[in-house]
């Protein structure tokens, strides 16, 4: 496998750079080849702004979506983003590292997809009409790879259960799992989760590593989760609304879009 | 009131921009002093990372909760995170523009929160024990201040319906109003959404203004959400699961956490 890895985190002797550590020896052992984004060690820049768009004269009103768009088309995308989409289309399996920092991820990752998910790279590609909306969800450039994310909470398990006070995990990462990655095509594994990351002994890691090294070996194995194509047939073009009738029992909510 | 406004896009002559100047003119009209943080007009850090904690010694592993407790206690935070708390403070009321890029807050918004809620401000606060589990959702140094998000979208309002593909908007918006909100004490009221704001007339944007400026008008008789004190009886302490009983027909998610 070629895999890429996305890393957000500023301190390598954290956790996160542990488990970074722990993915990178582990896939090396088994012979694929790794690529990673240290994100913090890059000094990415962490959000999108005009200065993202060096062909862009001064006194035109920026907006974000054309100028994207036009950068993608002529190639004047900054050099930063541009090797972040040639290692997105080199890998087939991308794993994203990061704490939950106030129930998402960090921010300099959310710029990373702000920035590099470009206008005709991340979004706005396809036909629009009738019968489909876009490549998007299931389909996109990201098509016929993989995803998933590696994520630390200091939170406890129970806070982030079905009735915790946080909110399911799951529900938690949906904008990214379903949002960001199955929005561009990838088929998105479970995501690997570590409660209580503050306070991890050395037991509590070793057991964590395994399991991650478990995870690891099992890959290609691993069912990824039963998003709906948004133009599989499921949903209503346009006002893309699950059909009546799908969906089970629950009439509402992100549960709906997967089976 | 006092009104703080915290505005994040880079692009003044946008929507956002507009909406902006409605908000901060309306107010104005009515007699209510205003302050605006234009985070991209700032240059705001977006991210958090070592340079936020200069008294950390170059050697020490940054762990961001303890070099941000440390900061705090000792009064060392950088000036422009000691300034947005200042404002927090001051103000009674706080607004957040913002559009939905990626499902989500804009990166440099997402920083704000991770460097403005330092431990000791934003989280970190109040007793933990067998009653309580620290001064959070509902309690914290917000309490007794109202909030809420004004937030474009260039979807549809179908996507983000009860059985849109998005997923409902105030499921996406919950992990903003619940969990960094009402976390530190805001009582949060209904948010303020435009859809399609990419293909906004000026009929339409006349329109949007004027149910701004309504909302505006009455806010102090707006009724905050009906999020559930942590520590208000409802909930398991620690495991932080609403108690059984609880929730009506929903088993799991985030409508749990409101009456």
């Amino acid at each position: 496998m070629k895999v890429f890895i996305v890393f957000a985190h500023p301190e390598s002797q954290s956790l996160n750079g542990a488990l970074l550590r722990t993915t990178v020896e582990e896939l090396e052992t088994q012979g694929h080849e790794v690529r990673v984004s240290d994100l913090y060690a890059m000094q990415w820049k962490s959000q999108v702004d005009r200065a993202d768009f060096p062909h862009l004269s001064s006194d035109v009103r920026l907006k974000v979506a054309y100028a994207s768009a036009e950068a993608t088309t002529s190639n004047s995308l900054t050099g930063d983003v541009k090797l972040e989409q040639e290692k997105l289309l080199w890998a087939d399996t991308v794993i994203f590292h990061f704490p939950l920092w106030w129930m998402g991820m960090p921010a300099i990752l959310k710029g990373w997809f702000e920035r590099v998910y470009s206008l005709g790279f991340g979004y706005g590609l396809g036909e629009y009409n009738d019968m489909k909306w876009g490549d998007r969800y299931g389909e996109g450039k990201m098509q016929g790879k993989r995803a998933f994310v590696v994520v630390t909470a200091g939170g406890w398990r129970e806070h982030f259960s079905a009735r915790g006070i946080s909110g399911p995990i799951d529900d938690l990462l949906f904008p990214i799992n379903h949002g960001l990655l199955y929005y561009t095509g990838f088929e998105v594994l479970p995501s690997f989760i570590v409660y209580q990351a503050d306070r991890l002994n050395e037991a509590a890691f070793k057991s964590t590593a395994d399991e991650l090294r478990q995870r690891l070996r099992t890959l290609s194995a691993t069912n990824p989760i039963g998003y709906r194509p948004q133009n599989g047939g499921d949903y209503e073009i346009p006002a893309l609304t699950l059909k009546l009738g799908l969906g089970g029992a629950s009439d509402s909510g992100f549960s709906l879009h997967s089976v």
